[in-house]
């Protein structure tokens, strides 16, 4: 019987990978990778058969339970086997139902932590999560836009915290920013969207919750975006519309200085 | 002028760390790094000067106005200087002062994100942070034990979320408890305590809200701790229990089968 790892991928640059990761990807029989891992992560693995069974990888969902199945069909016939996923695969990386699985039927497993996305944002806006004096909790959230009983929670969960960063949602700004609102952001909340982080592609948009269904359209859909938000954002968001936005001396005070 | 790279140095494993990262040290004219970070890592920096400025290292801490000030006067005479901090540097790593200071002086600057310890605690556990239709968000805070106006903040957030991970406030157990059951949080929550995640000598042990402060103490101050709550840790608690402790059958059921 082989072994199992669930192997976080990172955040999109090959050499965000962890060491652990690399070498266990070397000795590779098979990989079982999501979509967005980078090929040259995928290129590590130069033993092992690749098996895409990410959603956007082949436009076809594949079953999580045809997933579970195939982990463990291949730790009966091979010694090293990854389940390769984005990020980190304890963080909205749906490892639970595979590690369940793995369990159920006894097979060896371990998990290889990844750097995700919230962490490869903050280091592309080089604006610290966590600031002595203005924020010691950071919210890791996805939002459920809907009307269901459970709808709000994730925006409570936000609006507690000093710092969140959101997994998704982008792409939903308006329904996103009303729900955020109705939690108790203020509509000043500094937000700045980050889109493909560590990526060469990567941009960044720094708004407010007011301005957010405004101006999230501005980012295309051609990567994955995360959504922070925090005071911890306020003075990079003020020196953004310093230099975007020069702002005029009032005519009053011109009038009275002249 | 040389450029300081802010690097986080994963939870303590050498082999968390990013490839990134070992490249950076390798070629690295200079590092001042945080206690608790594995001599293997500092290893990588073959051909740097090694200065240490951690509190836990040298027992006096090294005043923050100090680091900065040698971070922008190392960028004056080399051209790689790493900055390496335990876990990830925006999570927890005071990293803004030092990019303030760096900035302010026009030093040239990038941030190479870490595992940070939450994701090295679930990896240990094997218990993911989200999971569907139990946990959509995740809060990783830093206690405040104390009764000034925002003491109840970080407590506030904990309960708002659906997983949280506290980094530090296992030795301070009983406030702790207090602070979480006065912003809501029910006594049988369940926790998992873990001790040096990723390290040989880790340690973990599950129990609840209720029975933190009297269970721990049996963790050793040996390492550094962090603490899991939520229900995503539910299953396994109840697993532990009965293993642990077997549930006699209660009388009255063996009574009537008799």
């Amino acid at each position: 019987m082989g072994k199992v790892y669930l192997v976080g991928a990172g955040p999109g640059a090959p050499d965000l990978l962890t060491v652990r990761a690399a070498r266990i990807l070397e000795r590779a029989d098979v990989v079982f990778h999501d979509a967005l891992v980078h090929r040259e992560v995928l290129a590590l693995a130069s033993r092992a058969r690749i098996v895409p069974v990410g959603k956007r990888c082949s436009q076809i969902s594949t079953d999580q339970r045809f997933i579970n199945r195939s982990l463990v069909e291949a730790a009966s016939r091979y010694q090293t086997v990854v389940r390769l996923k984005g990020g980190d695969p304890m963080m909205f990386g749906r490892a639970q139902e595979e590690l369940d699985a793995l369990a159920a039927q006894g097979v060896d497993c371990e998990v290889v932590p990844g750097i995700t996305a919230a962490l490869a944002a903050a280091a592309e806006l080089k604006i610290s999560l966590t600031r002595r004096g203005l924020s010691r909790s950071v919210v890791l959230a996805t939002p459920r836009i809907g009307t269901d009983q459970h709808a709000g929670e994730w925006a409570a969960a936000v609006a507690a915290a000093d710092t969140a960063v959101l997994y998704m949602g982008a792409g939903e700004a308006r329904p996103l920013a009303d729900a955020l609102k109705q939690a108790g952001l203020p509509g000043s909340c500094p937000i700045a969207l980050v889109q493909s982080a560590s990526l060469p592609g990567t941009r960044n948009l720094y708004t407010t919750l007011d301005e957010l269904p405004r101006r999230a359209p501005e980012m295309s859909s051609a990567g994955p975006t995360v959504v922070v938000l925090g005071e911890v954002l306020r003075r990079a968001l003020s020196a953004h519309r310093s230099g975007e936005e020069p702002v005029a001396e009032p005519l009053a005070t011109r009038a009275s200085g002249a």
